[in-house]
């Protein structure tokens, strides 16, 4: 068993990995840590872990945590995690950081984006972006996984396959995305209270999430050329979930038959991404809870344009699960191991 | 027209007096109060307010505000009421105030009840407690009314025939009730963010809520005898909308149509009191938006119980719309001047 | 106080209708049709209608219905309208027809999206387009109002600003669409169903749509010339309200502001149409239970985009208030009558 | 690997069963019964479990099934279970049934309750009914378990303690419960559509729901003396949960920690009743997903009463997890076995 820490644990991605971890053949939750909640049981603020994970809160005193565990995934906001990141990694451990924080190949694009200074570069020279699907065998050697964003990991990974392919107008992408509130993090707030946002649904940041960036490299990246992208996120009265609905224009006409079949090709060993047959949809039900990615592309002959819908859990593949199976590549672990419990349909 | 001005418009009881006030024939609004938007316009606050009422929120000065209206309505918390109230009293104002402040006969009470002194004892001799349904004379002949608690309202309209024909064991009163999420107020709060209450159901403050006393007081009047009851609330996720279901011991069998007719001819006069035929049961849905109290008293023949099942709107008649039925007798208008409009089934 | 008629009245967007022509004050609803209720209260199908509007749903018989009402809307299923509206006009009643089937300028366009013949192409031609920001003039002097689909409404309304004055390529506009689950209609179902619906969220018929050749067509008048789009309609967890974010390529740079201005010039005249200022977003809660549409331009610096955000009510400017309006147009009324409440935000 | 089969498999709780089954080390699930979706694959019915689970439906085909199974779960309809339970014990099988018909000791009982003849009353001796926290031993022991009712599980798993220490007048219990809208089961329903229930509240049944005899009958059985008990159900707008607030008078006063120390004695060797601690309350959200009863007894001072509050996941503790863990007993497993993860809070 692989001892393992949680820093941000009380929050909603960190406890989403107590979760999972605690359901986890070869990884032992050893030390959970929050500014917020220290000294008080992690079952105080989860009740739904009582006598399931009694652990208690330890502070940030990284003298403490690091003797308690060797991996470590780390839950903080961006900016909170650049230094604790290198603290970890300084002490010897394996992180997979779920922040922003070191998602980026250059220190200049974070700081642009976030509009803050990077203070570890050299980090970011050996920081691997976390996408299994892209960069498995990356991640398997080494110790500092950068989990993707949520909207990156259900853009990226519908997109892949047509830009792998080469099938389109690679300046023709434009995402509409939709996430569950879950995705703004536990915290007071008006915006997110009950009242205000059962019953009502509506864009954000329309052209300026900072999410946009960290997906335009990853695709210049497969498509090795650079791409900009249209990305527009919208919040809907859902927990948890994430849709993408993603539009294209293809190169040359196809059938949805024929790119069902390259997708299918494209994901053939992919455990973690299912594409839907032609008829079904993605739907954010069924992967609430799990580490999939439902994807499905359709062509629309009309218009010639190439539609990708792709489905994902924004705590599950956006963030959590994911991380489970970047600690999963990186200890030699089965990339599925603790990973294929069936979703909570209802 | 006379001239209302509202202090806590922002809040969601303020709000709702608003869209109410609207749409009222013999009331304008020309003053709207709140200390956290002072300055902005009251649409920028609710933006379904733009166009239809763009007024400024005024801060609470009393100077301006007097000048600007004949009548208020103080939507704020209690304890601050207690001065807003005496104040606009003071400058011959009439009042109705949605906080607990005035509703009691006695200071002990409240102070008992709420844990802090009142200031102006004198005033709650003045004031009246404003359910119209039991006090409609007093009602038109004060300048204070204290409009009741939601969950009061809801339970003394649900329990007032019982009494008042002597059906029931008064020892034997059990209410259990639930509220929507608005009852809570404006807020930034975790408790009450969406992540939280989506999907969530619970009681809370099961032996100890602060409308117990305000419920056991009007009893007491009504059965002209010292009454003690059981009150639980519950949280649902709901926006708005209140449900009581009220469990008491029958004094002899009777039929729940025997019940039906007694409850129709006790509110024979009450455009908003509407008794169900038996086998239909009152739900949040029909009177969501609503002045109304929709209520059915069941007769449980197993154990000689008479069930009362009372809904109303938290925000209408638990709040807003009463107060503006309450406005309506202050001012000798219609009782139902603006208050007849259907709710929103959907 | 004009006579109205309402058939197909205990749906959802016929429930509305009475809702809002219940507080309307040149209308008297005097006969509410349903096949499936008849002889049943109205009141008994929708509670909260009661005391309100006790009306007994009448069989769908003209010789009866005809000598009741002197306009009537028609809230039935495409096909199932044809003939009624054929019967209605034909007694000389002026009528609002809710379904597609006389939206369609030719009955080839309609038989093409809808699979099926129009037996009454004449009457297509004496059919007015029931947008009243478009077709005022026309409305007030038709006897037959072809009320638009929700999508179409919301569509249309975003886009004809940038239509009218040039400023985007027409081959370029994408609709983004998101409905509430009343649009889906008030019947058994299981996809329907609260446990399949809630905390889901997914698009739907993707390329086929049938409001795609009505928005098209649309559109195609106010630019006078053929025009196509990109439509993807989306469910979500929502009552009622809907959103379109509308994607289209600028044919030259221009502000954010410079489009706002626009907009609003182009709708100043528009009480129903509300231009968000720049940093304030169209949200379905604002427009809820209204006649508004909400609409936002923002310019896309990095992409030479303009995308627009539009809210409306599906029930409302989407089906029950727009028909309002039109019966406003038709009868003489002023066009808001009835129309300005305010919306529920909670 | 313990084959097992189940029966009604499409239904919620034959979903929720299998969820659960194929989490388990020591069962396998050989075979899915549906008479809907004969011949269609389990993950076309439920996409969650597309590559995790892809059994296709067997028709209710005694002969194919029972040579497929060691081990059945029947989550039929009442009535129906009645022969599928019969064929299955016939066939030498070990039998969960999900149903209320074998849940009775008389047959006379059910027959009063449900209204129907029971066919197979010897079973009715056989039969256990399956709460372990009150019947180990004897499940250990049977080859038919009847899974008890979601409300009888929640109420009973309450009262025990009370019950078997005589802290209560056994004439003064009302329970008053609510549950999520899946314990309607999966069908096309008005009443259970999105638009019909969220937003609403409503009790239903409220002096005649068939949970009442069942409660009633385990109740007498542990204090020995024939109990009668108020029962009243209510639907909330939760796909999940079941919460009992449960009211009775005190033989004598007694202290809330007092009763959660005897709550906490009578349980002491229960893993899934957990005690809440005082001041703090069970919730919905903290047992979805899960097989854990929350509960939490409170004296109330004021009128010599003790209140319990208890709360299961309708689908868990309810029904699918119960029926789990009694399968568990049957066959010899630990008694956890695939049950300890942790719910979905979020």
């Amino acid at each position: 068993m692989i001892k393992v820490g949680i820093l941000g644990a009380t929050g909603y991605a960190g406890a989403e990995c107590i979760r999972l971890l605690l359901g986890h053949p070869g990884f032992e939750i050893t030390c959970v840590v929050s500014k917020t909640f220290t000294g008080k049981k992690i079952s105080d603020v989860y009740p739904s872990l009582t006598n399931i994970c009694d652990l208690v809160c330890d502070p940030l005193d990284y003298d403490i945590i690091t003797k308690k565990a060797d991996c470590f995934v780390t839950a903080l906001p961006h900016a909170a995690s650049q230094k604790a990141v290198f603290n970890l990694i300084s002490a010897g451990k394996k992180v997979v950081d779920l922040s922003a924080d070191y998602r980026y190949s250059s220190a200049s694009l974070y700081e642009e984006t976030y509009g803050l200074p990077h203070l570890y570069p050299e980090l970011l020279e050996t920081a691997v972006y976390g996408l299994p699907e892209l960069n498995r065998d990356k991640i398997k050697k080494t110790n500092l996984t950068a989990n993707p964003g949520c909207y990156p990991t259900c853009s990226i990974l519908g997109l892949a396959p047509l830009l792998a392919n080469d099938l389109i107008e690679t300046d023709s992408i434009n995402i509409n995305a939709v996430s569950g509130v879950s995705g703004a993090g536990r915290k007071e707030s008006l915006a997110y209270s009950y009242c205000e946002t059962d019953g009502n649904f509506a864009p954000y940041k329309i052209t300026g999430h900072r999410h946009t960036t960290e997906i335009e490299e990853q695709l210049s990246l497969i498509a090795s050329k650079p791409i900009m992208v249209g990305f527009t996120p919208h919040l809907a009265p859902l927990k948890r979930g994430m849709s993408a609905t993603i539009y294209t224009k293809a190169k040359k006409p196809v059938s949805s038959a024929e790119l069902i079949r390259i997708y299918n090709m494209y994901y053939k060993n992919e455990v973690f991404v299912r594409i839907k047959s032609e008829g079904t949809v993605p739907s954010v039900k069924s992967v609430a809870g799990t580490n999939f990615a439902d994807i499905t592309p359709i062509y629309d002959e009309r218009l010639n344009r190439i539609i990708v819908v792709s489905a994902i859990d924004n705590l599950g593949k956006g963030a959590a699960s994911q991380a489970v199976q970047n600690l999963n590549l990186m200890n030699g672990y089965s990339e599925t191991d603790g990973l294929l419990s069936a979703g909570l349909y209802i």
